[in-house]
């Protein structure tokens, strides 16, 4: 819906009164779709958007295709309990196991939804900004090499996502 | 406390330094208490207050008093299991099966907290302004008639809700 | 790292574009951590910062040496369900009986990630100031003589939290 040239600076040059700071720190399907609609919806308003993912958001951007060796005990125990990407997680209530999920997820299609997957497509095309945090990946032992490709991608700590927020309008811990 | 008329507009023209903007999306007694505790709290310090219902807090807007047919098979089984109105919520942690809940209650009555119930009609005497998100009441199958009667209610989506978190000096998302 | 003296000036006096207010409402490890370490990388880069502890964060502050008597049954209740101190909560998931909160707390020892009690020590050292919220207490019974010692602690109620909020630019609730 935009050229391809020159979004970032545009966004990004935007000033605080117009950029979103989202902190994605759960895990579980509902509150993933509650950030990337909030995510998507601004950047359509033309919002310059940061998503912040750590701690139970991480493995959210794992990409299911990708396989990394070379990890350590925890690491694996991590890697095979924690959701492989958005399209493995779960509601955090009424799951039913897994029943509930399925069903919300047939609702969401039924009510033209889109997916997490197609969300997190369109976050990159409308250039929302999504940073990880390398803490929690160190914490849970995911590799970079293990993670989506996307656009925006940055891998950094709390103080870039401080420094952000700092100039920004709007703050959501999600 | 105030005068009916005029009011809207007074507290609506207050600016951006001096407007919260609240997102519940929690079904959970203790997280609905947090926010009408602040939201009482933030419209009686003079604040104009949105409060924008999404998910999970959806349903604490029916009206328990409401009946409506012509619901599907899913809209049936999200109405049956959903909470049906602010003095059904339960607490998060400790519920115990609904002792927890219970407990909790009578704790409030006796600390003279007011109910959820009676903050509810509070925040409207207040003038706190009280959004509900379209699309989760489409995924859960709710219709505008089940609603409670409240003076300032909207219907709308998350482009409101964030035309007027980007017109706001606070935001949390609860 | 600093000067004692004359040190809540400096900070206090910085301005709202330099304030950031955590509302830190969770009573879970993950979350605790996750405030934690927002507050002190906010105060590492120059910024003046509240926690307002509330609901299911305020046992967290509690100090596990301390005893106090004097309560009625249901502050007995509530003193022996929840945590007692920052060093005993648990993760929000993978729990699993506690194997999952021993196994994320030797983690982050291997990881160098500092354990909640260093980092409520070093928020203390770093002028983090923190509230407690007074209605919570009173509805869990806990009493002024049981919470931790802190050099910036102030006992108030959401109205004081909001004052901070207004005058922040950044506002989270955990």
């Amino acid at each position: 819906m935009k050229e391809k040239e020159g979004k970032e600076l545009t966004k990004q040059g935007a000033g605080p009164e117009n950029r979103l700071v989202l902190i994605c720190f759960s895990g579980d399907l509902d509150k993933a779709l509650a950030a990337f609609v909030i995510a998507t919806g601004a950047a359509a308003m033309g919002m310059d958007v940061v998503m912040f993912f750590t701690f139970w958001g991480t493995p959210l951007l794992r990409d299911k295709k990708k396989k990394v060796g070379g990890k350590d005990l925890m690491g694996k125990m991590f890697g095979a309990m924690l959701p492989k990407g958005v399209s493995k997680v779960k509601l955090s209530k009424m799951n039913m196991g897994g029943m509930g999920t399925v069903m919300m997820k047939s609702l969401m299609k039924k009510k033209n939804v889109a997916s997490l997957e197609d969300m997190l497509e369109l976050a990159g095309e409308m250039e929302v900004r999504i940073f990880i945090c390398e803490m929690s990946m160190d914490l849970m032992g995911f590799k970079r090499e293990e993670m989506i490709e996307y656009p925006n991608l940055t891998f950094c700590g709390v103080a870039k996502m401080l420094e952000e927020a700092q100039n920004s309008k709007v703050q959501f811990f999600i």
